[in-house]
């Protein structure tokens, strides 16, 4: 209850029916496309861990997410494996791409908009991989990513503490705005291929 | 026993006495820098990962490789903090990036090449982490060093048998030894700066 009252809090639009009628319809390419999401959340923090290496705090919280995005990595592999659906690239939609695109240049505002931006799809992610649990009529996989949703959550908590460690309130707070706000326009429009990001 | 027989089948020269003093002398940048070598192994895998992401086999194996070397970087970490060393950058030697250098652009002989610079780099970390856990004279850390041995061994194991799944052993065995040749080349002159891989 309290994670889902932080999601509303942190995103600025909710997901849309539409979004949750394609990613049913085609859950076998969301899977495939979480498989991609668990690894690119891996590389991101150890991207992070490389590019603030004196950070302790940062090092050692985002070390700890790395190892856990691998472990459900490979628990989706192992589902994909079940359902004889072979590994294979997928071409990402423009959310993650647009979103890093806001990043800012210089430091310390490129090391606040690293973290809000990973706490914006670490949020969107525990809201849709609430609504697969939610929605999804195959009660295995329902059940797989409400299992799943404690974790985003705390990931999202993470970047975001991480965040207001390390800036003013007020700063997090305008800037977190802004992202938001971007991040809720990208997903305005539903990306054409069924992702989980789309 | 058997692992000690294996590296010195894959490597061509043994480290130089010169390392194993300039190392004991510089015990603690050795830790910072074993520290650094834990996270670019993960990085490493991962980016493997994600550039054959069709490979069922290597996406596994890399990925359970991965969260150890992650593993094994919050426990140097660890032993980083106990003797109050604060997390920081330091420049790296030449090693990698040099072997890297090798790697040819074209598929597969890309894959191949990765895989075997990935095993020599491993095979060369088991060699000086099995001396540090000879020769450091203080006992914990040695202790330390003589656990992490045994995961070097197999991760070395791991991506040369990768590669004879992929690739004729022919191929295999020549292209392992031209870049052996570089390795021990590159390591025949010390570097000024206490490294793992100086």
């Amino acid at each position: 209850m309290n994670a889902a009252i932080r999601t509303i809090k942190i995103l600025k639009q909710p997901t849309s029916q539409a979004w949750i009628d394609q990613a049913i319809a085609n859950i076998d390419t969301i899977l495939l496309d979480h498989s991609h999401c668990e690894k690119k959340a891996a590389g991101n923090a150890l991207r992070l861990i490389c590019r603030y290496p004196s950070h302790e705090k940062l090092v050692r919280q985002l070390t700890a997410l790395a190892r856990e995005e691998l472990e459900h990595f490979e628990m989706v592999n192992q589902i994909l494996e079940e359902r004889g659906i072979p590994l294979q690239p997928l071409p990402p939609p423009p959310y993650g791409e647009t979103l890093i695109s806001n990043v800012r240049g210089e430091e310390p505002q490129r090391c606040l908009d690293f973290l809000l931006v990973s706490a914006l799809i670490e949020a969107r992610s525990h809201e849709r991989l609430g609504l697969l649990g939610q929605y999804c009529p195959q009660e295995k996989l329902a059940k797989f990513y409400r299992g799943l949703m404690a974790s985003e959550a705390r990931h999202y908590g993470m970047f975001w503490l991480l965040a207001v460690e390390s800036f003013s309130r007020e700063e997090v707070d305008r800037r977190l705005d802004e992202l938001a706000t971007v991040e809720s326009e990208i997903l305005s429009t539903l990306h054409p291929q069924p992702r989980v990001h789309s």
